[in-house]
């Protein structure tokens, strides 16, 4: 497939003209914003790239939509696909650093952070042993690239990690792969739960109370989708004490509103989508690879199918 | 070597007594606290086991002395050693301890636990891009089993890892080990410092301000022991901006003194020295297996050279 002419559309858009250019790769690019797109740029451009759009643009006019982020939600969820174009995603660095951010809220609790921030306040000596990692179990929603990595590096140090999947297909540093349907028999002796899953029909609203009444004291962190979470039905299970505390890093609505309840809840931590940032240097990197693999008529690992959305 | 008579004298002796049941070792016991130890006792026995004494008993009459924290300069700091008497130390998970605790500390720096929190409580949505661990440089001070290990779990995200040692002499999972004396033009570049060093004439008030002065807003990590660092100067090296934050495990008299300033500085965290305990079940272990290396005259790993002090 031939690619003449390219739209960015993104945030990073200084940074990635820059970078391109050491790439030299002869293409006509227009670096846009939303607010200076116009119909005629769709039709002149073999391709769109971008983290996300707030208008909803008539991609079927390219042959050719690349995400500079990792999910896809926006360009597949309750959206018709027009199936002969191409939508790649960007595989970067995520799993590394999701799993980084992971570790470090599991680390946090079983080391008692904050249990010894609370001592010092009170200047009370008092030893307690930390957990170790070896000594814990985690379950992993979501067994893709992401899921992977994270159960990677968590088996590395002896945890115990479980995932489960839509097909229940079994891969390597997962303990045992489960689907929903049969996952429920677990949950009694997970510490944690890691929600890395895409938004999809199948996973909207997938953490409701029929979930949350099985788990027991956990930690639950969400790097997936907000709305992949019953908000009201977590609210209750931290209140039953199902889960013993949550850290936040998607959220349904991004900015999350001023009026949330989430942000003074003692027992919820947020951070702003910060847990698998695309870098400039990483985007240009993988747009420029996707470019050749579509140009030479390559596989593509990180084409995206878009009937299951991920 | 034969060991007949074995004293026992630790707060964790009632679930050493309950342990040691299971190895059948065979031998005469006795279980003491400080308070009913008397001459007789250690004229009875071939050895003694503990942590540590407060008071300083006569170890020449034993044959053996065995630790049960890995520590040893209770024994031999500032002590004179009869040559033929043994000193062994407990060697269990200690390694993996550290690194877990030191891991912990880092990522919560570089994933800006504090910021994110800071944020949540002034409702700011403010996306900063956690740094990687691969982004790091880590100095090991230190770079016998618990110093290895840290830089063996710290390499394995890509970290940057140097060491220091007396020698200087090189080992795996370090970018390189340098000595004392030449290790000050690598200081620069270093973002966080661990200690892991054990207490000896060498290594007492080896932090002062000649080295902190060479740091650059590092974070400093102490859990090799408190009389290594001159107290005032990491005080001044934090008021310069030398030393950014401070976490600390091991201090010169513990528990940690009411009036201690180290309580109520913003930029120093404490924990009760817990970042390497040993518990009952490993220092079990570690005991029968050191015993039965003894009487079949087999090798000591865990045997401490008492001139070295480790």
């Amino acid at each position: 497939m031939n690619i003449a002419n390219i739209i960015f559309l993104s945030p990073i858009n200084q940074e990635l003209e820059v970078l391109l250019e050491n790439y030299h790769i002869n293409k006509k690019i227009r670096f846009l914003t939303e607010e200076n797109l116009n119909g005629e740029d769709l039709e002149w451009a073999d391709a769109l790239v971008t983290f996300k759009t707030t208008s909803n643009y008539d991609y079927s006019k390219v042959k050719w939509v690349h995400s500079l982020g990792a999910g896809v939600d926006n360009f597949t969820f309750h959206n018709e696909w027009k199936d002969d174009v191409i939508l790649t995603r960007t595989i970067t660095s995520f799993g590394q650093r999701i799993s980084e951010y992971c570790l470090s809220y599991i680390l946090k609790d079983i080391q008692f952070h904050e249990q010894f921030q609370y001592q010092k306040s009170i200047k009370l000596w008092k030893p307690i042993t930390p957990k170790m990692l070896n000594e814990v179990c985690v379950l992993i929603y979501g067994t893709g690239e992401i899921g992977q990595k994270i159960a990677e590096v968590l088996t590395g140090f002896g945890v115990k990690v479980y995932g489960v999947s839509r097909s229940g297909k079994q891969k390597d540093h997962f303990a045992d792969i489960l689907t929903i349907d049969s996952h429920y028999s677990l949950l009694s002796q997970v510490d944690y739960v890691i929600n890395t899953l895409p938004l999809t029909e199948k996973t909207e609203n997938l953490f409701h109370a029929g979930i949350f009444d099985h788990y027991s004291s956990i930690g639950f962190i969400n790097v997936g989708r907000g709305e992949s979470v019953k908000e009201k039905d977590l609210l209750q299970a931290i209140t039953r004490n199902q889960v013993r505390f949550a850290v936040i890093d998607v959220f349904a609505n991004e900015p999350l509103p001023e009026d949330h309840v989430f942000w003074e809840h003692p027992k919820i931590f947020l951070t702003p989508h910060i847990s698998a940032v695309t870098t400039a240097k990483e985007a240009a990197e993988c747009f420029v690879e996707t470019l050749e693999n579509i140009e030479k008529n390559k596989p593509l690992p990180n084409r995206v199918d878009v009937k299951q959305g991920y």
